[in-house]
């Protein structure tokens, strides 16, 4: 949501300005660098990009940019790279919809990268761009600490299909790692609601409203990425480009398999909070009748009899009974008779 | 939903490792090889794949795979039969969406099998994978039991067209098989649903909402599946491949009529359910209405006597009438009238 | 909804194998033969299939089979007609969803035929199939009785297009007077809808809910079939089939226009119900807040009333005014004002 | 809604008899001819087609219609301009649902007039039909008075394009004229849509629900006749055919904008509607509230009051302080005291 | 709002008649020329159209009109530029749909600028229309005063691409204002709804609904002109004109995601808005429901009391007790049990 205020900051400025739009300054740059083909693999740590050699043949690599203050390497990885104005601007500005852009013998990918602290149960939602050549990937990010690292991981232990593979490949692998994490983020709201379910199935109507209300709201968050996700995994499954290889669309196609999956998996959750949601009402509302009942069933019984012990507490000099030695128990078992009555009366109507 | 809990497991692994995303291991595995010719047919426990003999000129072939948990088999199995090892993985992973995929001479369909436990009414899911080839048909499923036991009577019975069609409809007989039981959960659904509404015909407003809430659950679970299998069976109509026969097509338009079928019904039962319960809100609204009227007929009548005759139980010295023998009469002969007149009110305000 | 119950008993059997799937045994089965050419028309009953002689030149004729039980006949017509067996299968299984289904030189539409018991207000629903050849419509159907009459009227006394035109017309003129029904019940419901209208347009909120719930129900029921029918009607006129002749097409059209406006109306319907049931429930809250309103103007009076009375009940020896002689008019005038203060405060507060 | 009950006396009878399917007997008919080119115009009433002169050349003609219950005339019309008999048929059935449709050289559409009764709100429905052929328009409609009196003026008046342009560009007109009357109402429904909205802003919650009841029930009436008309315009922008000049495209295309606009409008509306909806039952539970509040504040006073006071009204020969000369003053005293802590107590809990 | 009901004084006249329907006389027109190319510009204000000299070979003008009363001006435009009279129609006209249109080698545009006034935070609506030609774009306002003077002083400072592209991306620019202006509406309310949020999480329940109502109002405000900008935006991507450059259409294609976004924006907002409301109402529910429960408790608690001590008032001679020196000590001590007797069932009950 912060995000979303910033963009005001740069309303009516020329289209392709270099304003970064985004959370507070994150620190300095970390620009990592991975070359690596199916039998060796280097990682370095530019600090400037004049350090950047020229790919050797063959190699692939990724260009992993951490933090986007500096605008000077980005300016400079855009001059080496020669990437179009447009772009670097989609780059800075960092509350963009997730979307699949196509230029000249490069491809550009907008994604959000979600993240559930685990401690606050708070879903943080992160932009990260891709740049696609032939044989980079460049990525780029806001703040330091993501969600990439199972990758780095099978870079350096060469494991899986990622070193053989091209750069479409690397990009698929980045984009399953983000999806996976929109799992999480799912499997452990499901975990709540079943959590919920169980509660309800244990002691009908054992819902706390708010608990609901605070899922709901975190099944709305993610929703909200997943939908343009969706359609991301999608258009790259469709791409007519050469930039992503026949054997790689087997895989992107897997991808938009999991967004739906997850689209739909969403779906149901709602569904299941809309129904626990009537659940809880129909509780409150049987408890509240209950009080109401209670409340009905003393009133009627009671009030009636404070009346009768009224009329014999009245100070008319003639009154009949008064002094007969029975009339105290006459009125008492008369008392007791009608209590009797409306207590039977009461089970008849099933209030009892 | 236990599933969806155990892919985080395979969280940033690479994709095309052979891990099992699933439930508790499920024992041993059994495979056994059904192969059947218009005439005539076998039915072999294979314990390794070793046993596997190539398939006879003109025979069809069911390997019927129960359990994933040997993992040697499945390997075996891939590699006689020269399978993707994306499919392979797809079949560990018991948590896919239902698909169909299409490798070069190898069709992929990914189902889930719905089964409703007589006792506790709780609906068990279950993936089912099926390769089909040329003249072979391999399912995969993770435990033992399952709702195909119809088909392979028919194999050993020779009844109907199945031994003497195709491989392509021994895939169609198992779907369709599946399919039948999701008619049969929908049935049962449908069943309790017309008891509810008979319920309320009879007596209205006299539903459980709990029962209403249970059966919504179990829809949202049905509804849930049976969405991706329209997909399923869907493609399985349009697709251009040469492993499904024009003549089997025709079935599989069958398929598809009754999962859209299956699919109306349950949006049906929910508006059903919508309706109902609708019915029992308005029922439990109109009976708190008619307590909260007995407390205000009974309040409205009595609390103004008990004031009256609080009156008369004053311990003033002068109060008129209390000397006189007919007061007390005429007090109550005036509560009376007053009582008689608010009865008069209401009846007329039609609330008794 | 009790054909769904049986399907059950039909799981797991051969697709193609002739078992009835449906109600009880109704009874024998009537085959009626009508060959009509624009100057004569026949009518004769057959008993056996055997009976039936050739097709004269340039005639038409429809084939109309009452009642599903003799698969004996069934056979015969399947044997006949050269009939696919999965064509008389569906015949036989009567839950089916209409369709439209080409088979060679031959066209196979489901049905669903709707009447309204004119007594019970229930819908009464029956599947009813056609087979339409070059010149001669066969029908099924599982019941005696049916909407049919009006067609075989136009057929004896030869008025209308219907004995000049080609069997294509007499299918659609079958389709029309089915969905001419679907009209009749439709406009039953909205009679109904407009005298609830009427009634709350004289006396706001004056509506019963269970007449709601009952009526939405039907409308259920009827969108239910309406939405399959309209599928069908919209599929015959584009189908590319030779057995509907151009000059047909445009009534064809006219069927799915009607079927397209019946949809409509029973959306506006459900609407119009939502509305009420809004009206309803907007008054049962307005009488309920009413009653606890006097209820609590009752109380707010009379309690401090009593509180007061009780006071000059004790017993205590000494207490102001007890024994002065305009000590119980003080009192009294003093609840008088207070009593006239709260009514003064409440109309001020508008709710007297 | 008058209209479709009648349609069910048209069941069965054979497609294109001529009967007429609408309200009562509107009287007489009248047919008025307006024959115009750029320069001059006639204009005659006609009581017999017989009289009908053939054509002038380069002029243009409108054939007006009123009335539908003078057969004879329709059927003359028919005649003398080779009219489709379902053509006819559906001019007389005055409940069809809006649409376009192409005959030879003729192109046949099916409009709703919708008029707002000024003095009870109530709105008219009327069905009316256009006829256009190369260089006239026929229209029919049911009774008379109708919203085209100002194209009868402008062709009177020879403003605007409209004697210079062809018969396709009076057919827009006509329906132009149509439209704009739906605007008129959408218009009036705003107007008062937009008075309850004030009423909520001056008073929250001020709102009549019966008219927001009234309202949306005009907002559906309106709604269920603009998609199809929507639909119809659209059909008029697209068709095919030759009747309409490339230059009256661009206006046919105004037209659907407008019908879009009115649909927008309407969805707009009715949300609002939901809206203030909402804000009246909040309004109606607050008030609720406030009263069961109130209730409870002068029980949860009084009623622990008229204990005590009752608990010194007793006739035991023994109790405490009775006989003390400040006893009625110090229960008094305490009872002040509980009654000023109660006070307090609601204020804490923010109840006063 | 307003400017709906002006619809209506326009109907029947000819469409193409130059009327004004709109908001009250905005003073008078002020049109404003500027002529720019990369390295100059020049800034005029003509008034009137004869002042207007012919456009320099390589520049691009924008003709900025400002107020639609000085009909003359218009009449100018239009012969000057020979602009089609439907177009001049629909700039008077300023009720419309956004739209675009093309007419020869010219583009014509409809837009809504939205604006938020800081202070009553009431949302204000102007139509704008843009005309596109080779070189030149024509902009037409009502109300002096507008979003678009960023766009001014770019011309003025020559920053960004704006002088040196064509008049294409001068449009564009124009137009990426007005969304953006769309942006701060629904980033205000946006802030708007998480201070609620926040209040909801800080202190459940203690909503404003009148808020929330009014932020719905704004955002249905809002969501009714983002649809059709979206489509204008889409059109403007895919429109085959030569008129929009190629390099400008990657600058569109922003446009379109920007108000796709937008309307993602909206759609989460009003879910966020409707998961509120819900919190609203149970904490209302909440409420109202431990008032009852208080009210019910001091009752089921005095009442029966109440009644105890109305038997030891009353008058007989005869009454068990009343002389006993302990019979007050024993009664009140029984009521102390039954008193706490009750305290203990309620804490039970978990009422208390």
């Amino acid at each position: 949501m912060k995000k979303v205020k910033k963009r005001s900051a740069k309303k009516g400025m020329p289209p392709g300005t270099l304003v970064h739009v985004g959370g507070k300054a994150a620190g300095n740059t970390t620009v990592r660098l991975f070359t690596y083909d199916p039998v060796s693999f280097t990682e370095e740590t530019l600090t400037d990009l004049d350090l950047y050699v020229d790919q050797p043949e063959g190699a692939r690599r990724w260009l992993d940019m951490d933090g986007l203050d500096t605008e000077r390497i980005l300016h400079q990885i855009g001059q080496r790279f020669d990437l179009h104005p447009l772009l670097l601007e989609d780059v800075l500005n960092t509350d963009h919809r997730p979307k699949v852009e196509e230029y000249q013998e490069t491809l550009f990918v907008v994604a959000k990268m979600l993240r559930l602290d685990p401690e606050t149960e708070v879903i943080q939602v992160e932009q990260i761009c891709f740049v696609l050549r032939q044989d980079i990937v460049i990525s780029f990010q806001e703040h330091p600490g993501d969600v990439l690292d199972p990758v780095r991981e099978r870079i350096r232990l060469g494991t899986g299909r990622l070193r053989r593979a091209g750069a479409d490949y690397l990009l698929y692998a980045l984009l399953d790692v983000i999806v996976d994490n929109y799992f999480l983020i799912v499997e452990r709201l499901g975990e709540r609601i079943e959590q919920l379910e169980r509660k309800v199935m244990l002691k009908p109507g054992n819902v706390d409203l708010f608990t609901i209300q605070e899922l709901r709201s975190q099944l709305i968050a993610v929703s909200r990425h997943i939908t343009p996700m969706r359609e991301l995994a999608g258009r790259l499954n469709i791409l007519p480009s050469d930039l992503i290889d026949r054997s790689t669309r087997r895989y992107m196609n897997d991808l938009q398999d999991h967004t739906v999956y997850i689209a739909e998996t969403i779906a149901t959750f709602r569904e299941m909070l809309a129904n626990l949601e009537n659940s809880y009402h129909a509780m409150v509302n049987l408890r509240s009748g209950q009080v109401i009942k209670l409340l009905t069933i003393i009133s009627t019984i009671f009030i009636p009899l404070t009346f009768i012990v009224g009329i014999y507490g009245m100070n008319f000099d003639h009154m009949p009974w008064l002094h007969s030695p029975f009339g105290f128990y006459g009125v008492v078992g008369f008392m007791l008779a009608l209590c009797l009555g409306m207590l039977f009366w009461f089970r008849h109507k099933r209030w009892l």
